[in-house]
Order: structure tokens, then sequence, then C-alpha cells
């Protein structure tokens, strides 16, 4: 094993274990991190440029002294195709547009896990038929797949080419079989990859991972809008349309499947490969996308008592389904909960492995709707709570995504509040982790009282005159300037009363939900040893930020630890392992729900967390 | 238990047990037998005539008198719709060519089982969800279908209707489910019947045998010429169609397909249903047959080694397969034994639960190709043999069906061979029972040798002036008259050197081929408890006809039974019991194949068996 070393991939904190003398850049991309880089890894381009920040690595070679500043250098720059690893590393990848778009559809988090697919390729050369074995040209080929059972079956579509597939090269054959079903053999020379893809269909964005189904490896990696958002932005507007219009769930679908279809071509053109390669894809989702996907009425989800039509893990044929992977393939959605606790938590808490650990751990999914999974130690509970687009940037004055310009640092410094943003661009407006990290700034600057109110421009008390002069205008238009005209691209950028407002509600609702599902358990915050952010700017959330307004627990920073996009991660895993899949259902069925909204102590609980700490 | 009789129904031997006071010709249904008849049971016709040789039964009535002759009334004439049971009663059906070709499609020989189908009907009234009980709909469906298995899917199809159709009419439903899947849920009143269709696929004929699922009950049957027959008479030429076309298979695919869907049409019209209303067929045929409806090559069940594509069971979706029955529902396949021992055999073998029986037991199957199976007491030992058509009456100068002017029956009387023809007509041909007497009438009188020479017109030694005067021709060219020209529609039928040669091959055949296997299990005739003799003219051959030219092993003919469309009664009992699908699966494995041909013995044992005893 000492020919092997572990390179660390920051601020996503992937891993990949990889022979010595792997280039950083090659590293990367099995750690599923998709660098920039346009030159082929010749160190021309020079768009690859990472920093080793630890360990053991070649030394800056000619390329890279042309291309980057001994400045740079000196600060641990480099070029990742030119930098061969020597032993463990860690190395933190520049925050572009780029790698931040795809950084949230990376599946950042997956655990190792042994390799059990459900879809298996078998490279045989079968004994040719004789006088003295007559066994069926299929029950030879069965009893050399799985010699041990009989419960191996074929489609019918195999067993038709069956016969001139085995005898058009002596016998010698490649063999996909999928669960407990042989759905493809071709003669040798016509192999094709084996290949599966997990679907992570967000509301809002959707991600494709394409995965060697021999080797586990991640092969690439799409990502793109959910075209459904031209419907609704958020599931229950999606749902009145569905209710509303006489084909709605089947435009829904339409949209969906087709923007799902596109991602797939793009991974498998990225590998070389071709959408038939595909035998399994594996989908994670919220309960609504997860039944709009499937083509199930969501209507009741939205009305009480809000039952899914089915929280099963379901299998079916992509070819009915409209998949465009192998007509034979199979197409299996993770296990829902409950009818706003979906597939997507169920990957959240495979990928995270919730229910194995030994101590109480919280997960709480942050998006416009907060999904909270406690694990006691012995129960599972999960709830739901309606947060709102706030945390997301949405419904915020100057919300925007994490792009260049992007304000997603903010920091106190010398008194006043300061800004980090993306690519040091002039600020153009303010994403999810700033959002966090001004809420906790501004509660912490005396700039936002514990109530929730900017404090009155005519009444500052005790407020600097730094710190006041960030304050503008009056009553419910009052605002703090978080970057001034100067620091911005187009006009000073705020954060509003309204703005605090919808962060105040979002955060109360989580925290009011976390501390129910705390009660019901019997714990205290004490009691928990981690606390897990997921969703996909999980990771760049601070979480002094988070604790500082009260969105968590009262807990350590220590323990509050980014998940990134952990559902897709389960998705993959269910995807390489029929025991994490197996897991998924366990999961599923061993989840107790909590209805919250039913429960006046949560409503004395919404209305006190309201109140910042 | 006394309310109900038992109805035996005479020539097929089929029963039926029904209350007392049922007229015969429901009882007929009931059992299988369809009777003619066009007044609907008013006693109008008069078609439905059939004679009472046994039993309790009700006077004959007013319309009885006014349709029936007193002297046919005296040998127990009646008309079925008109006559009731009293008690138990023997009933004999006359053969006319309505009731002959319909007898031979029907399965006469179904053994009565539990009734427990693969598709399972259940009409439910759910709990409606409420906040206290949010579990999904599907899995209310599923506790309430299955409260003990969570091994229950659906179909994609089903769950995209499912909320709809539970909310219809108050979570009333009625519930399909074929295997573990459930197929169908509608609202309550829409239910419609549960029907199965068991499918026989003959090289010549073709039958199809609709059943209530819910009942056991046959509904209807239809039958038909296998229109395959334009391609080729037997199995053999049909591959080579199909390997010597392009789209050859699939044209022969076709042809049945479309055939099988025409009956099946025309079954759940005579039931008053609809093809939806059918969720599952079973499918018997030989192995050639098997093969081209599923869609496989045939090529190398023609070429050695003989090897099949797959002898295991098939299920696969009705609709993938084009046939037209619930889109939603199976097709459960029954397992072949070798190249040419088909599901046909499987069939037979279940309908007579060979492999259960106490002592040995030999089953023939005698068509164009003879199957034979034997069970030993603890082995299932099989062969097949290429008996030509000639049994069938094809290949045979004068052959005909069996149809109105068939001879059907020779035998000796005053010294002189008689004949008799169905419904007593003009003489057109000679039908398969007509050709197995007529052999055994010829060898009895010493018109043929036990070479198979019929004795020539010259010298003919001993023979009578009657019987000499029979003989007519020349060489190969000589004959024996059956019927002269005044018995005959169109001058004489007679039986010719070249048919006795042509009976004589397919006997040796067969007869070789029984020998052979009973030496492998090392059995002696006088071992056998029965001989079983199926195919469609299985119950109208003359055991002592059968015996008498040597086709069978020297077993007393009391052991002899004809059992009728065998093949078909297993398709029936593979669709009405699960029980006896696991039975045809494990018949199947547990067959040991011998493949004859290879053996020198079977040479030395076919030449000595060309001497008729």
């Amino acid at each position: 094993m000492s020919d092997y070393v572990t390179v660390t991939f920051e601020p996503a904190g992937v891993k990949a274990r990889v022979p010595v003398g792997t280039n950083l850049y090659e590293a990367a991309q099995q750690a599923g991190v998709a660098l920039a880089g346009s030159c082929g890894g010749q160190g021309i381009c020079g768009e690859c440029q990472v920093f080793v920040t630890e360990g053991i690595v070649s030394e800056p070679n000619s390329q890279e002294k042309k291309l980057l500043s001994a400045a740079l250098i000196e600060e641990g720059g480099r070029l990742a195709c030119q930098t061969k690893l020597r032993g463990d590393a860690v190395v933190r990848v520049p925050i572009t547009e780029a790698t931040v778009v795809r950084k949230t559809l990376q599946a950042e988090w997956i655990r190792l896990v042994p390799l059990a697919p459900n879809v298996r390729r078998y490279d045989l050369a079968l004994a040719a038929p004789s006088l003295e074995d007559q066994r069926s040209d299929f029950r030879r080929l069965a009893d050399a797949v799985a010699p041990q059972t009989s419960d191996l079956t074929a489609t019918t579509q195999c067993l038709r080419g069956l016969a001139s597939a085995l005898r058009a090269e002596d016998q010698k054959v490649s063999v996909t079989v999928v669960a407990d079903e042989v759905v493809d053999v071709r003669p040798a020379s016509q192999r094709s990859p084996c290949l599966g893809v997990a679907v992570d269909i967000g509301t809002s964005t959707l991600a494709a991972y394409l995965v060697d189904l021999e080797t586990g490896k991640q092969l690439a990696t799409a990502g793109g809008q959910n075209p459904q958002a031209r419907f609704g932005a958020d599931v229950i507007s999606r749902i009145q349309y569905a209710n509303s219009h006489g084909e709605g769930l089947i435009a829904l679908r339409d949209e969906v499947l087709t923007a799902i279809n596109q991602l797939i071509r793009q991974t498998v053109e990225e590998a070389g490969a071709a959408p038939a390669d595909i035998y399994e894809a594996t989908i994670v989702g919220n309960t609504c996308m997860h039944h709009i996907f499937l083509g199930l009425e969501p209507r009741y989800l939205a009305e009480s008592p809000y039952v899914p039509v089915t929280t099963e893990a379901v299998s079916t044929s992509a070819e009915q389904l409209g998949l465009q992977i192998n007509p034979q393939g199979n197409v299996f959605c993770l296990p829902c909960i409950a009818g706003f606790v979906g597939a997507d938590t169920v990957g959240v808490i495979v990928a995270s492995e919730l229910t194995r650990r030994e101590h109480p751990t919280l997960a709480v999914d942050i998006g416009t709707n907060g999904e909270i999974a406690l694990w006691s130690g012995q129960r599972l509970l999960t709830a739901s709570c309606a947060a709102g687009p706030a945390f997301e940037g949405a419904q915020i004055h100057y919300g925007m995504r994490a792009a260049p310009g992007a304000i997603d640092e903010v920091f106190v410094r010398d008194g006043d509040l300061a800004v980090h943003t993306i690519d040091d661009q002039p600020a153009r407006g303010i994403c999810g982790s700033g959002l966090f990290d001004a809420m906790a700034v501004l509660l912490e600057l005396g700039l936002v009282d514990n109530k929730g109110r900017i404090v009155d421009g005519q009444n500052y008390g005790t407020l600097s005159d730094t710190l006041a002069a960030r304050l503008a205008g009056e009553g419910n238009e009052r605002c703090v300037v978080l970057a001034d005209a100067d620091q911005s691209a187009n006009g000073p950028i705020a954060l509003t009363q309204r703005d605090v407002r919808e962060l105040q509600l979002a955060k109360s609702a989580i925290r009011a939900s976390t501390e129910m599902l705390l009660e019901i358990a019997g714990l205290q915050s004490d009691d928990l040893a981690k606390v897990l952010i997921a969703g996909a700017f999980g990771n760049f959330i601070k979480p002094v930020s988070a604790l500082r307004i009260g969105l968590l627990p009262e807990v350590p920073e220590s323990k509050i630890e980014g998940v990134g996009n952990a559902a897709g991660a389960g998705a993959i895993l269910a995807l390489v392992s029929q025991y994490e899949r197996d897991y998924a259902r366990q999961v599923a069925q061993s989840a107790e729900h909590v209805e919250l909204f039913r429960s006046s102590d949560f409503q004395d609980r919404f209305a006190e967390y309201m109140v910042f700490p």
C-alpha cells in the first residue's frame, strides 16, 4: 500500500487515493473535482492553477516557472497538471466561477464502499454445446455467470439475439446483468463500457454523475438548471401548475426528462462513451421532483394530509420511462420518507451514514424546503419546514448565485464590516454563504438588534460613526450597506429590513424544527456529536455564522460539518453498491416522520426562535 | 354436499360437479365441452342432442318428444338443454364435425386443483389517509393486499393513476395483482372480470382456453389452424424458412401472433368480456413453436447438437410481446425439456401428474414428432422421435381430418372388414383413429403380413374370396379397399402399400424409442401401470388397435388411457395454480433427456420394430 498516497482537495474536502507519481490534475479528476484546463495537461494554458498547502510533491518545473510568478510559487501556487504527488498532500482549489458552479454539482462527499453494483459485467468464454452437453444456450450462460443459483433470467430481447451472439466469436461474449436479469450478450469484440449514472433532481438545479460500474470511478459530471423553473420557482407552484393544466404534469415531466437526457449525453460524450453504455440510473430528488419524474400525481403532496403516491424505492424500465440510457437499462429511484422529506434526504442520510453513527447526530439540508434528520443513536426522526428561498439568495434584494462579484464572505475588520467577493471582482450582489455571514456580522456589530430590526438611522445610540454611516433608508426601507459604490460594479449592495425578515423566518423555521426533534428524542443540544449541513452551499457556510444567527442548536463550532451535495453522493453510492441501496430502503422504512406544523409547541418555538441569540 | 352431483361426458371422459337440477347443457359448458346449440337453451333447435347412458335425470319433456324420435329417446337420446340432473350421470356426446373439431381443442383432462393463480383480484375499501395515518397511497394499498409482506411493488403505469383511483369512490377500489406486482387499480364501480387465457400452439392447430381466474371456471374455447402452415407443414420446414429468409422468423412469429390474438378475441367475445380483462396468458407448444412465438432463433434446434436458446420457463410482458391482452399483463411460457421435447410435453406431464405416480407410467404424445416420457417411479426420462405426419393422416393417400365422411373406425364383421364414418356419411377419406384401426384389422385379417407387405393379389393363398376382392393394384401400387364406390362419396377409399410403409416407419420409431427408455430405466413392459396416449386424437384411438400394430409396449388393453389434449390442460393448470407452475418447472428440471439417434441400439430396435407383431 506504500505505493498509494491520499490527496485532499479543499475547500470541498474531497479525497482521492492514487498511485505515487500521479499528477494533481488526474488526482482531482478522480476525486470528482473538475479543474479548469484547456491544453490537455501540457502545462501551456495555465488554467489548472492550485495551491499545495501541505505535503510532498514534485519541485516546480520550467513550465510552471514560466507561467506562475515567483511570489505565487512561494505561496504554494502550482499547475496541477505538472505537479506530481510524492506523498499525501492537501491542495486548495481557487474558487472561480467555473469551479464554484461545478462544485455545487459534484458529489464531494463520497465515502469509500466496496464495489457491488446492481449492474454486473461478465467476460466469458463458454464451452461450446455438444451432444454430451445439450444444455440450452441460456442455461450454459447462466451456469457460467452464476453457477450456484437458478434465479437468473434474461430479457426476451436478449434471448432473441443470444444464439447468434454466442456463435459469432466461438462462444466468447461480453454479458451484462442487471439485478438477476441478463439484458445484453454480445460478441467479445463488441464489448463496450459498463456505465451507470446517478441523477440528482433538485428543484432548481440538476446534476448527473457518470460512473464506470466496473471500477467505481466517476468519469464525468454535468449540471444545469431545472427547466421546470419556468412553471414556478418552488415545488408548490409546480404542483399548482400540474393541478390546473390538463397536461400540466406531462409538461413538467417532459421538461425535466429532456434536460436530464441532455446532461446524460454530455457526460457520456465527455467520457467518450454512448448513452446505450449506461445500464442503470439512480435518482434522488425531493418527493415532488421524484413524483413528477415518474409521472405520479403530485397533487396530494400539497393537500392535507400530505400523502405521497408512494415512498417505496421504485425500479422501472428506462425505456418505459423515456430515460435515454440503454433501453434494457433499469432506473432506480431511492425511496422517500414523506411528502416533504424525499429521496434527497435519504441520500444525505446514506452518504453520511447517519444511522450507523454511535452518537446522536443532526443533519440539516438547507434549501427552500428545510429537511431535518435527527439520529438519536436509536431512532431516526425527520421533519420538514418551509424555510423559503431566502438562504439561496432568492427574494433577497441583492441576492445572486455564487458567481464572480458575489459577496461570499462578510467579516469584521477594524470595527467595521468588510466583504470578500468571488474572484475579488467588484461586488454585484450577495450569495448564500455571504448572507449567513452578513446576518451574523450585523448582529455582532449591533447593526441589527436581536428582534431583527435594523437599527434606526435616527437613533443608533452606541454605534460608531463608521458603522452608523452604513445605515440608510427609513422605516421598512431601512438597510445596511455592505459594499458601497466604490466597491461595487453597479451601485451599493445592501441588506434590507425585508431581507433580514426573510432570513429570520427561514432560520426560525429550521431552528424550531430542530429543537422539536431534539425534544421528541429526549436530547439536549449538548448530546449532539455532530451537526451536518447538507445542500449545495453547505460547504461554504461558516459554522460560526450559522451559530451566531441561531440557525443551529448551540453546539461548539467544531461539531459543525458541511457535507455539500450529500444527496447526489447518496445516489452515487446506491449506484455503485446494492448494499447502500438496501441501506437506503432501510433508512426510509425506519424513519419516523414528525408532522410539525400540527403541534402548537412548534408554533410557540417558531415565535421563540424569531429572536436572534 | 348431497346437493351436488357429478356428470361425466363421454367419450372425452371429462367431469363436472354441479348442483342437482343443473341441465346437461350448462353442465357440459362447465366441463369445458362445447355442445352445438343455436336456440339459447330453449329446446327449439334440437342441436344439443346427447345420450344419457347412466344415471338419473329428469323425464323427457314435451319439447324433447317433439324433436326426438321415440326410438332415439328409447336409446337414451335427450336434448341437453332440457334435461336436468337428479343424480350422478354419464352422458355420451355424439361425435359430429363440430364436436370433434372443438373437442380436439378442449382440454378434456383437467384435474381439480385448488385455485391459486398468479393473478389475484382484491376488492378493497381502504382507510382514508389522515394526519394520523400519513402512509403513502401505495403503502396503504399494499398493507391491505398483503399485510405480512413488503415485497409487493406496482407498475409505474399503475402508480400514475393510483392517487386518483383511490379518491374517485372514497377509497373503494378493485385491485389486480400479477405475481408480486400491482398492475391495475380502479374505482370499485369500474370493476371488470379477472381473466386468464391458456394457449396451446400446435404445429398444425392452435387453441385458446379462457378462464375466469376468480372462480377457475373455463368460460370459452376457440381453436383454429396454425397459419404458419403456409411456410411449411412441419417444424423443420419452418425452421428452414426462418433460416433462409431475412425476416423469416418475424414473418412466422407475426402469423401465429395474429392468429392467437384473433382466437383470444373470439373467446372474450363469447364470454362478453374484453381482451384487457385478461391479465395473464400461459403458453405451451413444442420447442420450435415456443421459440418462434417468443421470437427466439429456432435455427440451432435443427442442427446438431440440437440446442434450444432456452428451456427455462419465460415470464414476459404481454405488451412487449405483442400479445393482445391487458398491456400490463404477463405471459408465462411453460418450460421446455430439449430441442424436440417442448413445453407441450411438460404440459402433458403436469396434467397427468406423471411424476407424482407411485408406479411406472409411460406417456406418449403422438404427432409428427413423437414425444415419449417415461416415469420409472424415480426418474423421468424423455425422448423424441421423428414419426412423420402419417398418424395425423398427412402423406396418407386418402388421409383427411376428422370431419363428416372420414372413416374413423374399422372393424371385422362376418369375416370381412367394415368401416364407420363420422356422421354416417358416405366415405370421403380416413382420419387418424381410422388409420390405426385399419392397420390393425388388415394385420388381423392377413391382408398385410407382419413385414408390412400387402398380400400379393396373384398369390393370396388362404384369404377368403371376400377379402381377396379387397385387394387391388400391382407391386408398389398394391392397396386394400376399405370402402368401395357404393359406400363412398367420390370413388373407393383404400389404404396403399406406401401408406402402410409410412405407418410402419412411424410406429417403429415410437416403439423403438419407448423400448429404449424402458431399457434405460431398467423396466419391462410388465412393470408399467399405465400407458397414457396424449395428442389431439389420443381419446379416439382404440387401445386394441394401437397394441395390435405394435405401437405400444405389450401391456393389457386396460392399462391404456387416452388423455386427449393434455398439453393444453397443462397450460390451464399453470394458469389457475402457481403450484402447478412450480411443478412444471420442477418437471423440466428433473427430466433426463435421452438423445436416441446417437445410439446404435436405437437403430437396431428401429429395424426390429418395423416388423408387426
